[in-house]
């Protein structure tokens, strides 16, 4: 897709994205430094925790979501600037899991004071390998329309 | 603090963290695995950008607050076990600032179907040195009674 300005998008325009395989050394490795949990961290300390087994940090789920969608969703015209938004996980990620996201565009929000932006919200729904979801980001986008 | 069960929370419940400088080198290398965007990466793009100067990627203030939050935090005796939230990035955070957290329990809801757990609403507002919020993540946490 060519880069998509305001104006060239539409409730319902969707992307998929490409995938990411998450490997347990990686999973350690950005647990350790951002989230660091003895269930994201060890397996015996995992299995007696309520994951029942070795799980990514959803923020690690999160962070590789944003690298699919930035490389491979979407593709804003002023790149992907999110203001917030919602954010959900159903289920972890599993050292192993291969994760792709489903990108779909749910509500255009034009801006009053500033007629050439508005706000596009997006139903990031990052999915493993089994087609389940892991992480559900409803996200606030910054578009801005076509410069004159 | 000591570890803290359900039972041993309630609302107005506050706790401040330490502090993390974001470093330059390290938005960089956040932002070329996970979010590699421009003005993640680069400062003259950054210049020419809507941020106006190098800014990290919102999901490297969000992985940093969950370090924060996990080591000097409310210490939730299950650990801190999220199911998702609202996320809101008021303005970025820039190379060279100093964040902590301020956490306070704003609300406490009791399963209906688990006697013995509930979910607890957290407003995690991260902060530079100026005292400016960078992210409020209002966050879902899973937590359990002290066992019988």
């Amino acid at each position: 897709m060519t880069a998509l300005y305001l104006d060239d998008l539409h409730v319902g325009l969707r992307a998929t994205t490409g995938t990411y395989r998450m490997e347990e050394q990686e999973i350690k490795t950005f647990a350790s430094h951002y989230d660091p949990q003895a269930f994201h961290l060890d397996e015996a300390a995992a299995q007696a925790s309520i994951f029942r087994g070795l799980a990514a940090s959803g923020w690690h789920t999160a962070a590789v979501t944003m690298r699919l969608i930035a490389t491979s969703g979407i593709p804003f015209a002023s790149g992907t600037v999110g203001l917030g938004g919602e954010l959900e996980w159903p289920r972890p990620t599993r050292p192993g899991d291969t994760l792709h996201v489903d990108c779909e565009v749910i509500g255009i929000i034009p801006s009053r004071s500033k007629p050439n932006q508005g706000i596009v919200k997006v139903r990031n729904t990052t999915l493993n390998q089994n087609g389940e979801p892991v992480q559900i980001f409803t996200a606030k986008i910054l578009s801005f329309k076509r410069p004159a």
